[in-house]
């Protein structure tokens, strides 16, 4: 990844400069994120967009996109806002993840959008609120996630 | 799937006998199964297991596995166990879905094995509740769900 | 409540016309609010505000004020919120609340104001997000509802 | 409450043992529990279980039990099993409550019971899910919680 040696020190990095390095491919994504076809779109202090489009792979027996791909994309989208807010050397674990489904969503290709946004960032405990529209701005899914929050990097 | 012509009517099929014909391959699974490598291994009333083996390719940043992979886990043994609770011609959909992560679950191979049982079925609305274990047999994940249900298959 | 012997025909009222007579004390609220002094401040279309000023009798062992009171709070204003979306002869029901406490609240007299708003109406589903925040404007909760909705009065 | 002048040293006690005290009367319980007509009916490590009886100044505008009543149930019962696995100098605050109502209940009298049961107790986080029947074993509403744990008295 760094053939000058200059490796990146990705401890000093605040949550919101990994992030656009991962956004700008300057950091390898996760690798669900390559499985799902699943990118970060905009990432900005407290506010973070995944996009995908949908495909039979993400399918399930009904005929629609299964539940757990749209809330793959919101806990990323909502972990990652909190990511955003969080100074260098502090991580954080998602402790709860809670979606509601609004519309089902056939999997014809038509794109998938997740916002997620933080509420709070408290000393320990961060939350966040997601949505996800499909192509026409159609409501689709919205949720809320709790993270706890490592101030310090040794955990 | 079926060389002699005489189609599978999926229709008069209860909703176990759907998963018990999915888990034995005589119908094909939903896409989202095979892309994630995610099998039912088990399906009786009230209860659906699925299983699948951790890798690279399902997980965040962090190191782990991601927190969706759990949560898709978890949808779909809640949601099959509402499924095969319910007679032919009826359906269901996902209303929500709450997730509380109790241990980070690294991509080394081991397996994950997800639990669903029925709480409820009601007339209009059931609910199941979740778990997810590694193959020491630690608490991963719980989750519970709510289900509406429509009962004749005019939807 | 009538002497003139014209019973208000709430059958024939939409939900916003039910709550405003509440609000307005043309009609009795619910016990529950008399006996947590809980009262209806605001209520328009989709968005309604709860308040109450704490108290020792509100309290938990903690030295606070009782999650589950807050939880009243926001399960009336969110609830009321979808019921403000209705039109007469709809009823509704809450099939879930979830609530995030971020801060907690001495029982010293301050007011506590809970605003619920209105994310999605559906035909059979209807969601709602509820926030609380004390006399400083300081978040102390936040919350989502899933409501089921029944068309005709005939329940 | 203690004329020799021996104040209970609370701070000594394990959650079990102030639980245990509550319910026996040598320690006050908290006042929302006096103003709902709410009482613990059983402690161990692990579970509780809190009962009332119904009436109309627990009731909503639909002629039921309100659901904030219900959640403070199980907000009690579930915290409070949570509490009871706690040692001595640990104190915990919920984050998050989610129940779901799976039956409405009239306030005529007839007995709520709430049982809160530990899932997990982990260094910071812990667990609980709870359930409601009435005074015939019907299933009212389950609920999960989530709270945070501090293991030192300086919070």
């Amino acid at each position: 990844m760094d053939p000058a040696g200059a490796a990146t020190d990705t401890a000093a990095m605040s949550g919101l400069e990994l992030l656009e390095a991962i956004r700008d491919d300057r950091l390898p994504g996760p690798g669900v994120a390559r499985l799902l076809g699943m990118r970060m779109a905009e990432v900005e202090v407290g506010r973070v967009v995944f996009e995908l489009h949908t495909r039979a792979e993400l399918g399930n027996p009904l005929g629609t996109v299964h539940g757990g791909i749209t809330a793959t994309l919101l806990d990323s989208a909502m972990g990652c806002a909190v990511q955003s807010a969080l100074p260098a050397a502090a991580t954080y674990t998602t402790v709860d993840l809670s979606v509601t489904y609004l519309r089902a969503v056939p999997y014809d290709g038509r794109p998938l959008r997740a916002e997620g946004r933080v509420v709070h960032v408290g000393g320990r405990i961060a939350t966040a609120e997601g949505r996800v529209v499909d192509g026409d701005e159609r409501l689709v899914a919205t949720a809320t996630t709790t993270c706890m929050i490592f101030r310090d990097s040794a955990r």
